[in-house]
Order: C-alpha cells, then structure tokens, then sequence
C-alpha cells in the first residue's frame, strides 16, 4: 500500500484513481490508508456544489472547471451519483457532459455512489476528497444529487458550500421550507436566462434578512451555465468566503467544527465497528424473536451489549 | 414517570402528549421510559407516507384518517416537519387541513420537528411511533416531509412504505432516479384528475418489472386525495401489504429486519452517548489545533479514545 499512496501523492492519476477505489470497496474502514494520507491534506478548498435535480449542477460544474484551469487551479470532482441498483446507470449519462475534461491532466473526475442514503453522502465520499486535496488538487468539487440528506452531508465535508436554485421550479420555496438555508456559504441562481432568476435571488436576500446576523452573509449571483456567464462571479465569491474562513475569526471556528465533525464521524465508525461482532453472535441466538414477542426490548438488549465491551 | 405512562397506556390523551414531547425533549435517550412502554408495542400496523414536496401527502392523510375512523380505527398521526428556526412556523400551516380530525377522540396528531436532519426521522419520531402503537392506536401514520434521507429512515420505522407521486412534476422520474422505487411498499398516483396520471402509473409499472423477482411486488393506485377519490382502493392494498408481512416468509423477514434496525439504532445512540464525554474531554486539550496542523489525524485520535473505553 506504502508504495500506492506514494505514487499517489506524486500526482500518479491511475494511483489515486485505485486509493479512491480502496476507500469506496472498504467504506467504512481504510484507517490505515487515510493515516498515510491525512497529513498531505488541508492545502485544498473543498467546494460543495448541491440543489435540486434539473437545477444544471453538472453543466456549471463543468464551466467552474474551465475557469479554474484557466487560472491554472487542478481540479479534482467528486460527483456522487444515487446508487439504486436498478437505474444507477441511467444517471451517470447527465455527467458526460464533464467529459469535456476527460483528456485535461489537470482534472481528475470520479463518480461515488451514494450507497443507498438516496443523496446523501457515504464516509468513503469524504475521504475520497481528502485524498484528491492530499495529491495535489487545489479546488476539490464535489457534486451532490437531489436535495435531502445530501446537503447535510456536504457541509461535512465541505469548506464552501454552493447552493444552485432555478427560477420557476418553485425549488426555491421548498429549499427555503426545508431548512437548507442555513447550509448554503453562496446562492447562484442558475438559468438566469430563464425569466424569474431576479425574482427567486429576491427572495433569497430576503430570506437571508430574516437571519440572525452572521459573520458571513452568503452572496447570491445570477449565471447561466448553458451560455457559460457568470462563472467569473461564482468564483470570486466562493474566493470571499475562502477568505473569510482563514482571515476572521468565525471562519476560524468553522474550519475547527469541521475538523471536529471528522473525528466524530470517524468515531461512530470505529465504534459501530466494534460493536457489529458482539452483536453478529447475538443476533443468532433468537434475540430478535424474544423482542418480536416482547420478553425483552430493543433498549435493555443494546445497554446489555454495551456493558459488555464499554469500560466506563 | 410510571403514573404517566400507566395513564397513557390506559388512553389519556393528555399523558401520551407529556410522553411524546419527553422523548422528544430528550432525543436520543429515553431509555427508561421505553423499556416501560415497549412490551405493550407491535399491535399498530405502522404506515409510512412520504413522496415530493407538493404532492398532497397531508390532504391524503386526512382522507385516510377519515376512511379509517369510519372502518371503526384509531388513528395515530405524527408528522415529520422540517425543522429549520426561520421558517420553521410556514410549513405547519399545510398542515392544518388535518386539524379536521381535532376533534375526534380517536385520532391523535402530533407535529414532530426533524432536527436539523432536513427532513431526515429523529431518533425521537421512531420513539414516538411506539408511544402511540402502544397506546392503543390501531393505526399509526408517520408522514414525511420532501424527498431523501426521510424515505429511507421512514423504511426503518414503517410496516408499509406508502410512496406518492403525481403527474406533471417529473418527480416520478427523479424518484426513480434516486432509488426510491425500493422502499416504496404501495404506489400512489395522487391528483389522478389531472391528465398524466395513467402515464406515470405505467412508467411506475414499467420500472417495477426491471427489478428483479421479489416475494412483494408493490401495487399502484390512482387517487384524488382533494376528491376523497381512491382512498379504499389504498388502504386495501396496505391492508394486502399488512397480510403479506404476517403470513409469509418474506414478510416475517422483513419484520425481524426492523426489529435488527431497532437495536442497531438504539445500540449506536448508546455508544456515542458513553463516548462523548471522553471526546468532549479530549477537545479541551486542543486536539482540533493538533489535526488541523497535521501533527495528529482524525483516525488516530478517533482510535486512541476507542481503546481507552472499548474493552475488546
């Protein structure tokens, strides 16, 4: 593996490619291999690009990508795709459009599925975009499908978390209903060659006005990623927020919630972890049954399990 | 407490409110009250109603209330809002529509947030399910909001998964693409008096055929929630799906399969609970500084406080 993770590091795309594939196969659990990787990280801005389906996140991604190689950036992408066994292929064709990258050595593109959280992100998502910071990307996007779990997730794992709304799929009212927000560092309304795209970044400063002040108060920029305008916008925004997280305090604080936010997830991992074997055998003496049939319940097995692995 | 939950398992409406907001105000853990309440569970035939934002899910219930109290139930309702502070007070109001049942001593509703899990199923909402299963609901209702992590969480704590679709949003295909079709136990088309609902029944039909031969194949249903229209044709097919769950092999499976994700729940709630005052030690001694500047990595330190209360 040593051997993998150094090739990786000096930039080797079929290397990183199957340390990526390691940490897909063994999600959860490539403790070792992230060690090695972990400390090459942190050089990286993660850009978490989420919103409705149909919103054109793919298409605007693929623009963001053109300017930041313009500007000399390596990209890496993370575009999670939803993982029904039935039609998981089927959507993989919005992202051809990336393709356009394809043959550019300084875009690294990988599809992940979201393993069955229908949007939402899997561990082995968030240390796929560790590895792609640790070999060298400096922008690291990842795109998420659907509006859900997902963009809980996302803000994990993300430095900057830009929220894509379209005028007229009234996505906009049920983004504001739903709680997502709080979660959004930059609003692009996209499709603004649509009528409305005034009207929806209207409602959205106006629902930023109902928040508690911030630190940071998120921008919302207009853009058209079909006709390739206002990404120059998009990113200088999202360069102000990067800002914000090195230079201010509160962006200081984010950053150590965010680091904070990994230990745990990595915590709840191991701990399930340990857990799964007393658990296997018991599972096989007709546990379940004897709660089925209520001689016992749910609560008084799982405390008896944790007695017997839990020092204190 | 025991007087509380005695008086809420003789009926006390009042009493089964204290309880629910209980293990709401204490998400996650109310163990004691749980274990007293949990032996007088697994009576209700639990239904979960979930689908896109807009799809009438709320009038839906209403009518199924209706149906169901003239059948001679008793109802219990919780509803899954999302739980965003700002606008948190908005999206109650489509909810009024079942205040119609207000009234009625034999339906109870209970509005549950989601916790900042954007629509994801708290701990507490599972908790509460059991409350009213218990308390002698024939029925219980839990309804989601928005599409996502909800359907998959709504799996775990459901008898019958019952997804709504509706014709002109294209949400049946985004349903489909993001691997909902599995969950769904029975289909409903609602606003079947548009044109288009013939169509996305068939394309449900269609998509249900490429997946490989199950013991369950789910049945889709037209309806008009707004005309009180298909509500029989619905509870027959849960009532179908209530009898596949009981009388078959599958079934049975599916039930121990809940069963297993009740303990995994309540066991990983446990085990977090014991490792956060470690963690929460640790964090004072500015081991997020250390991560940030690479001295240490998430995995080491998530592994060191595993091993110091972990016994094998």
């Amino acid at each position: 593996m040593d051997k993998l993770v150094e090739r990786a590091l000096a930039g080797d795309r079929r290397s990183i490619a199957r340390l990526v594939s390691e940490v897909e196969r063994k999600d959860p659990g490539s403790a070792a291999l992230m060690k090695q990787i972990y400390p090459h990280t942190g050089r990286a801005h993660t850009i978490g690009i989420t919103g409705s389906p149909g919103a054109g996140k793919s298409t605007l991604t693929s623009r963001l990508i053109s300017e930041l190689r313009e500007n000399g950036k390596r990209v890496g992408v993370i575009a999670v795709d939803p993982s029904s066994p039935y039609t998981g292929g089927a959507i993989l064709g919005d992202r051809l459009r990336m393709q356009d990258h394809a043959l550019d050595d300084g875009v690294f593109i990988r599809s992940m599925g979201s393993r069955g959280n229908l949007g939402g992100l899997s561990g082995a998502t968030h240390e796929a975009a560790l590895i792609l910071d640790a070999c060298g990307y400096d922008i690291v996007i990842v795109e998420t499908v659907g509006v859900g779990q997902s963009e809980v997730d996302v803000v994990k794992i993300s430095d900057t978390v830009c929220l894509i709304l379209v005028p007229g799929m009234g996505d906009d009212v049920q983004i504001m209903k739903a709680g997502i927000m709080e979660i959004a560092d930059v609003f692009v309304v996209n499709k603004a060659d649509r009528g409305g795209a005034e009207k929806v970044a209207a409602d959205v400063k106006v629902m930023l006005d109902l928040i508690p002040e911030r630190a940071w108060r998120p921008p919302v920029s207009l853009s058209s990623a079909e006709k390739n305008s206002g990404m120059e916008d998009i990113l200088a925004n999202i360069e102000s927020h990067r800002k914000y997280l090195t230079d201010t305090e509160g962006g200081r604080n984010r950053i150590l919630s965010k680091i904070e936010a990994e230990v745990e997830e990595v915590l709840r991992r191991y701990l399930f972890e340990r857990v799964e074997d007393v658990w296997r055998g018991e599972r096989d003496t007709g546990i379940l049954n004897r709660i089925e049939n209520r001689e016992t319940d749910p609560y008084t097995v799982a405390a008896g399990l944790i007695e017997r692995i839990v020092v204190r």
